[in-house]
């Protein structure tokens, strides 16, 4: 394993261009996951612009990225200005747009007390030590869950046992386990870490996403990141699902919704 | 005026491009509303493609449209699926890229049940007779508010009074005063059509959107919609705006999120 800050290089090549490797440590089944390619996507947008953070990423899945192939990012500039700058960027693969992202970057001071931020979520996550860690059944050894340390609030994971809890609501605590602390790329993995909430729904299988737009909000602190996942609506085979990502010194650092499928023979009626 | 349909028509004049004209109706200031110019690309999209709905929306606002004035936009497809279509969608004006678009269209059914749904808004509309109507100062005539019909939470507008109440909420019942039904573009125009919350912080003044993502969840039955906005946080110049956007029958049709910028001056502290 050669580290989160190795996984995710991005080597610029020409104006705008960067040649990234897909490590194939980061999937889950066959697919790339997305709060990786995310991390990928940010650091070229970060690179081809003034400004130091990836403060708004809407992020299109179109195609599987294939894991262990080389892949190309391409960074088209938008608009430059002095507190923000807007891009397209693309991962091509094979001649083909596989994600398309329009992110745009801004560079947040760390430290900085919020004009008003609002209540943390309802529902705490349980503390540290009563939470469950280890690999979900189904997702392979080698893959995402042994490049993150995740402890799961067990209220949240009936569905593992067959028991899903009814309401669409995933909770845990996320770290890296090689001491690579918060920062915008772990932010993006950690917006698209947790098993999908649809599972506590009975909404056994996977669950593609096909939007996901995420915007990190504060310069995270150093520690655990306490990860709030939950959905508002499943219907038509469609769901959402809505992340806040709060760091160790209590701060909103990051801010997600993604649209994703469930296939309708998925639901137990 | 010429009417919610004719004011957002998109001409097709080639493969993937569309003429439109610019209503200046829909400006705030000099400034055309960001749900208009979603509901044109929103429009243009789907006559691009073999879906019905503009599911998902994730828009980039670069650069301020010149109403009144000749634009296009152009439909770049990226992936047509059975399920799904996205695209990249543009409104260019003077050879320059005005707004970007990533809109993923799909087809929704009419009159679905949810296979689940989360508890509507914790504070609800009031009843609309006891709602405040007309025209927020600072929205002059002949603009925006004289193309929707909006009735106030009168308990989220202490800031048109100099009395902001402390809560970066804003809730209000929404409908087209000619006779235009919900329907997709509605849902986008609904979205961003409230004063932003941040009013309520006391950070007065205009609150430009860097960034909108709106997804459409069901079709909207006749009637007012009832819409209601809350952000999470203000930090840095920057705050979140959400949208949900409730049927006469009382389904959840679209959610939204925007992040926005206060000049940091306008903040009283």
């Amino acid at each position: 394993m050669s580290g989160f800050a190795d996984a995710t290089a991005v080597r610029r090549i020409d104006e705008g261009r960067y040649a990234v490797d897909i490590d194939p440590g980061y999937c889950i089944g066959e697919a790339p996951n997305g709060g990786y390619l995310m991390a990928l996507l940010g650091r070229a947008a970060v690179d081809a612009s003034p400004h130091a953070h990836p403060v708004s990423t809407a992020t299109n899945f179109m195609r599987v990225a294939k894991a262990g192939a080389p892949a190309e990012i391409v960074v088209e500039p938008r608009k430059t200005g002095r507190t923000a700058a807007s891009s397209l960027v693309s991962l091509v693969q094979d001649g083909k747009r596989i994600v398309d992202a329009l992110i745009t970057t801004g560079t947040l001071e760390e430290g900085v007390d919020a004009d008003w931020v609002g209540e943390p979520p309802a529902v705490p996550l349980p503390p540290l030590d009563d939470c469950s860690g280890g690999r979900p059944p189904g997702v392979g050894k080698n893959g995402f869950a042994d490049q993150v340390d995740m402890r799961f609030d067990r209220s949240t994971m009936g569905w593992l046992d067959g028991r899903p809890s009814g309401r669409p609501e995933v909770r845990a605590w996320f770290r890296l386990p090689d001491g690579h602390e918060p920062d915008a790329y772990v932010l993006a993995l950690a917006v698209d870490a947790l098993p999908p909430v649809s599972l506590n729904l009975g909404a056994n299988g996977w669950a593609p996403t096909v939007e996901l737009t995420w915007h990190m909000r504060a310069v995270p602190a150093p520690g655990w990141l306490a990860v709030h996942g939950f959905g508002r609506l499943l219907t038509g085979g469609w769901f959402d699902e809505e992340v806040e990502v709060w760091d160790s010194a209590g701060r909103l650092v990051a801010q997600s919704r993604q649209l994703a499928r469930v296939p309708k023979a998925a639901l137990k009626k």
